[in-house]
């Protein structure tokens, strides 16, 4: 038990520390940093914090957070509405915009199915993605869930509910990462990236 | 240069990333973890933050934090007020009390002379200090600065502004750690503690 001679510094420090990845002694150091600072920037923290969770929203179409009803994403009249990529959250939209590969628009499941931790489909933002195979014109969902046991299950769980509701629905292809050495691959990647080979032609740069 | 979809979350993501050791996707998590948590505890974090530093006060007697004039530590009947320990910072005191081996009381100095920082003697808490070996009945200041070349160099410094000023200037003992087999120790602590060596009935349990 610590001795913080501060009852405001003891309560910064107990919040800091609930943050995933935060421990008492790195909260400590955050207080003591904020107080070494000018005082506009812990006031611009505290009131980010506070605006962030107060004022936050939701897109209505595809949930991913936005300031506005309809995200800036499915706003934008550039994005191709046929093509839907389900991604599990909104670290995924990001990662997947990076790219400059995607142009559709994107469900934000809002979690994966993953019994171990007690989530279940109903948790997560299927129903509201069976409404929209139904009343927009998706020709093809990209189910871009991670490579894990969960990732399957919910890929398997997804392609059982949408099938026959769309044209296509496709899996983003797992393999070895680019510009990796087979040796240096670990087998079970290795392995599935033979058993999921794709003709040649149709392998894009 | 990441697309957020949502300004209120760049924003919160901009202000964690100043933190130190928080980097850009740390902060995304650590965002988005708010965003997943009851809007409760994200006000207790945002709230703390702000009453921290609007209303954190510094010991007037030894510059540690506090939420009065006098800190516990300066307030407590049952110190000795007679045994100084200089600090560094609040983290050293807190160190220092986790012992339980110091009953005196503190001064912090709120820093250490580190040229490479552009921090000199008149950054510190120093001159207060030689205005409390004046006014108040000091027997023994003891120096526990880091064992580096900053800590070095303010021991040195402090040495010879308090000299002659108290009965006894002290410094902590270096040298290899309680538990450590001699093979472990680097070669200079090791070194050190042959030189700095101890009369055998001297040395405490």
């Amino acid at each position: 038990m610590q001795n913080y001679s501060s009852r405001l510094l003891e309560e910064a420090v107990n919040e800091f520390s609930r943050l995933p990845g935060i421990g008492r002694r790195s909260a400590l150091r955050l207080a003591l940093h904020l107080l070494r600072q000018d005082e506009s920037r812990s006031d611009a923290l505290g009131n980010a914090i506070l605006r962030l969770r107060g004022n936050i929203r939701y897109c209505n179409r595809c949930h991913n957070i936005s300031d506005e009803e309809l995200c800036s994403l499915c706003a934008d009249p550039k994005r191709d509405n046929t093509i839907l990529c389900v991604v599990e959250d909104i670290r995924d939209v990001m990662a997947i915009e990076n790219t400059s590969q995607f142009r559709g628009v994107y469900h934000v499941l809002g979690g994966i199915i993953s019994p171990m931790d007690g989530i279940g489909p109903n948790d997560l933002n299927i129903e509201s993605l069976i409404v929209r195979t139904e009343t927009e014109d998706i020709q093809e969902i990209i189910m871009a869930m991670p490579a894990t046991t969960e990732g399957d299950t919910t890929n398997y769980y997804l392609y059982k509910k949408l099938k026959g509701k769309v044209p296509a629905i496709s899996a983003i292809s797992r393999g070895v990462a680019i510009g990796d050495e087979l040796e240096f691959a670990d087998e079970i990647t290795l392995g599935k990236s033979i058993l999921n080979r794709i003709p040649y032609e149709k392998l894009s740069d």
